[in-house]
């Protein structure tokens, strides 16, 4: 009887079983070996923040499969607290270390698999050591322990999606939460305007949010930033990203980018003979170049794919266009795709619109307003990228353009989609729906609308700005300059009209059918795209591509 | 100057009030008027049932809008309580009777569209007349009256959506419901097992569930079934399907369906000069030849594809696939595309798949179990139809599905959709991406299934049946003549199985691990789709296409 083959997998986490369990599944004959340098394996990192706050109450529940388990159903031989040391890719072993022991030995393979995730960014200043992390099982009883001593007081460095998470449930916690930011605004990945109402939300939390600062040292009880302001802080917890965690790789005489990423084939393949990479360490192809996509989904594919490319079958290359999602005090945030900065730097001539839809019909109890923002290629009609941010329903819309998007359906064909309706779930014309009659009309020429953040440009430029809103809502406040044309007025005010103007309304609707009045009598009109509710959203900042 | 163009649209809800809002932002010169036969215009039908129970509290919120608002904003002429009686194609005329002075007058047409709905099915049985529809606001208030004079027993006659959604309301009221069916299960349109789950809910809420019966004739105090039974009724509600409203259509000479259903073009038009028809009277394209959809969002689309031609747009053709969703006392049930029953009935060669996934991680607190199919064509692995039912994220998956299918997403691609993921909202592998995976392996050949419906043909022929789960599982209750080798012992134990054999589990996850090891060991082996909650779910009835 031949020897089995060997597959040794570095990295017990989402890819990294994701590839053991499946290989198992098409190959009962191989010995599969995982080696994971902390205490467990399997476990749902994405619901640390919430054991933090004590959303889920018990440790147990985020541990999927154990050692034993994985052994019992899956024939595989899981080796915790093992740490892979050392790669010989010529003699085909690596060296691993028990932790317990400290031993070292060497481990023989056939084929080796990377699933070595991402590590936290630690910046290199005075007093960062005592800066948490939100990482593993471990993080999270440190993070306990300190509150359980009587943390009262807490700095939280960035404000991407985990550290608006922890941020959450420390708030949970009854923690006074400082948020800091290097960004001028929380959420990065976002477009400001859209990523404003959670810092919204997150002060009506009694969350003090500190967006643009530079922190320069932690001391015994503060963080302190870098116009000498001291941020109390019993606990200081660190999510200012990560880095693909590429070290072993390298040592191997693995290629990655200039960032640390793992460069891989669509199967999983690196430069190095028998050795493979899924997951947060690896450069995922977008269709705009390579790209760093942390996120467990695409760990879990690439972990399958693997698996079938050491069983002979060779899976279709595929694009990561990076789709994510973060609740934080009921506010929802989702995004797919290419947000308006990103192309914008990219130089790419788009189309952006905005909408304020109800996640539901209106008329039936329950319904909640979200923003919808979608951006476009102008010259193809192509989706590049889709966000929203309120309640209930954002992860559905975005779920559906994430999934027109992978399709290559275009965004006025968004007009046609057979979405499920009766009024607790949506709208006869979904909200999706209406972004495609909305992004037809802006292909077709039949509306023009202006940006939130090119509106001064226009008015400086001569354009009137007319607010087409009833008498009421005038009178409890306009943009600056607006004379109060009232929609249902307008067709006989006309003579008050022009010849330039931009129209506004509270949210684009009334706005559109202003401007299509208004255009059909010669005069040269854009509506203001999402209204006075977008234009407000950013409370006055302006994008960063245009400062 | 030129006469304005006057086009005459005859109803005013949905696709009607669609097109003549469309119609007017394109052509602020037109004359536009609007002919609605009741006396409300742009009411949101898919409310009234709330109505009923009082879910929807004010009358005034489905009343979207009003004749003086749409003139006022929109420029129409908007006439309630004018119905049509006649049209003289030739002369492009039309007689409208005004019902509140029951006096007739002709107007004259450029274009004339019809958006004349559909209208309950009656079937002339003795004392029908006594019977309430639910299909207005007249209605509605009926019903209300009703229940508000003392009625405390109620039958409704009809199964479909909306007689569940009234009944769902009834009981709401505090009547005791009996829900009457002809066909052999609730809710025709969805497969036996995905809409027993509904029948058992309203059997808990106490609602008398008759399924397969014929009504005979109506009393004053009952329903009365062929088989003599007398069904309590103070109160009788029908809602035994629609049929297009076309007589008026007929008689100017529009060719229409054996069904009654009008025949348009891509562009609405009829086979009559300058006559269009929209929505629910409208015989729509699908991918199998022509059906009805009397859906609100079809004949939203519609209105506004009507005003485009009339604007000198043509659209593109689009295949109606139908969407429908309906919430039943808390069980939410969701299809698109074509049931299994309709596939096998037509004699497609398809593969067909069942799931059990939470809504979102089941770690993360509040997940809810739902039952999700997927039916397959097996030669392209092109998605035919999915179905849903449970509670939260069902509306989500059929959406993300449907938008799959309007794109030609094949079933196994679904594996790599990108789709938002914290644990409130959904898993790293979504339940949407798991149908993908179990697509893939069926197509790749890398697992086989048998239906419920087939398990017993299975082990007639002479198979063993394995359960999987674990001892005390099977303690609970399993299926007949099964043995039990639990799934992680079944390395160790392989001696007992085979050489043909059908494994389950409670679900079909483990079942699959099973398959995969004894294939691998050379037993012939299939795994019950869906597991052994699938096979219970139909409660022992076969599907119709099989008996």
């Amino acid at each position: 009887m031949t020897q089995p083959r060997r597959t040794v997998i570095v990295g017990g986490v989402a890819g990294g079983m994701s590839a053991a369990t499946r290989l198992r599944r098409l190959n009962e004959g191989d010995e599969i070996v995982v080696l994971e340098r902390g205490p467990h394996v399997s476990f749902a990192n994405c619901g640390l923040p919430y054991l933090v706050g004590g959303v889920i109450e018990d440790e147990g529940d985020v541990l999927l499969q154990t050692p034993g388990s994985l052994a019992a159903r899956f024939g595989l031989d899981v080796r915790v607290e093992h740490e892979v040391v050392g790669v010989d890719a010529g003699q085909r072993t690596v060296t691993v270390r028990d932790l317990a022991t400290r031993t070292d030995f060497d481990l023989a393979y056939d084929n080796l698999v990377l699933s070595t995730g991402a590590a936290p960014v630690r910046p290199d200043l005075p007093g960062i050591d005592r800066a948490l992390t939100c990482r593993d099982l471990d993080d999270v009883a440190r993070i306990i322990a300190s509150i359980d001593s009587g943390a009262r007081t807490a700095a939280v460095i960035g404000a991407g999606f985990i550290g608006l998470e922890v941020t959450e449930n420390l708030v949970r916690r009854g923690l006074a939460v400082t948020l800091l930011e290097a960004a001028p605004q929380v959420l990065g990945p976002v477009d400001v305007e859209m990523a404003a109402p959670v810092e919204e939300r997150l002060r009506a939390a009694g969350v003090t949010v500190l967006t643009g600062v530079r922190v320069v040292s932690v001391s015994d009880d503060a963080v302190v930033l870098a116009d000498g302001t001291r941020v109390a802080a019993d606990l200081v917890l660190l999510s200012a990203g990560v880095r693909p965690e590429s070290s072993l790789a390298v040592s191997a005489g693995v290629e990655v980018s200039a960032t640390g990423a793992i460069y891989v084939d669509d199967g999983q393949r690196t430069n190095v003979a028998n050795i493979y990479a899924v997951g947060d360490a690896v450069a995922k192809r977008s269709p705009y170049g390579l790209r760093e996509v942390p996120l467990a989904n695409t760990a879990n594919l690439q972990g399958r794919r693997v698996a079938d490319v050491l069983s002979g079958h060779e899976p279709q290359g595929r694009m990561t266009r990076g789709t994510a999602i973060v609740e934080v005090l009921g506010t929802v945030v989702a995004m797919t795709g290419d947000s308006e900065r990103v192309c914008r730097l990219r130089g790419d001539e788009i189309r952006v619109l905005h909408s304020h839809p109800f996640d539901h019909a209106g008329y039936y109890p329950g319904a909640e307003q979200m923003a919808l923002k979608l951006v476009v290629d102008a010259a193809s009609d192509a989706i590049l990228g889709a966000q929203a941010v309120g309640g209930a329903g954002v992860d559905k819309r975005i779920d559906v353009i994430s999934t027109a998007m992978a399709a290559g359906i275009r965004a006025s064909d968004l007009a046609g989609l057979e979405l499920a309706y009766a009024p607790q779930f949506g709208s006869a014309k979904d909200p999706v729906n209406m972004l495609g009659y909305m992004a037809e009309n802006l292909r077709d020429g039949r509306s023009r609308t202006v940006q939130w953040h090119g509106l001064d440009d226009e008015v400086a430029a001569g354009a009137q700005l007319v607010d087409v809103r009833t008498v009421a809502e005038f009178a409890r406040g306009a943009l600056p300059g607006a004379v109060n044309l009232p929609l249902d007025e307008l067709r006989d005010r006309l003579a008050e009209v022009g010849p330039r103007v931009v129209v506004y309304c509270a949210v684009g609707q009334r706005g559109h059918v202003a401007a299509r009045i208004l255009a059909q009598h010669g005069i040269e009109v854009s509506n203001l795209d999402g209204g006075i509710r977008t234009r407000l959203a950013a409370s006055g900042r302006l994008p960063s591509w245009r400062s």
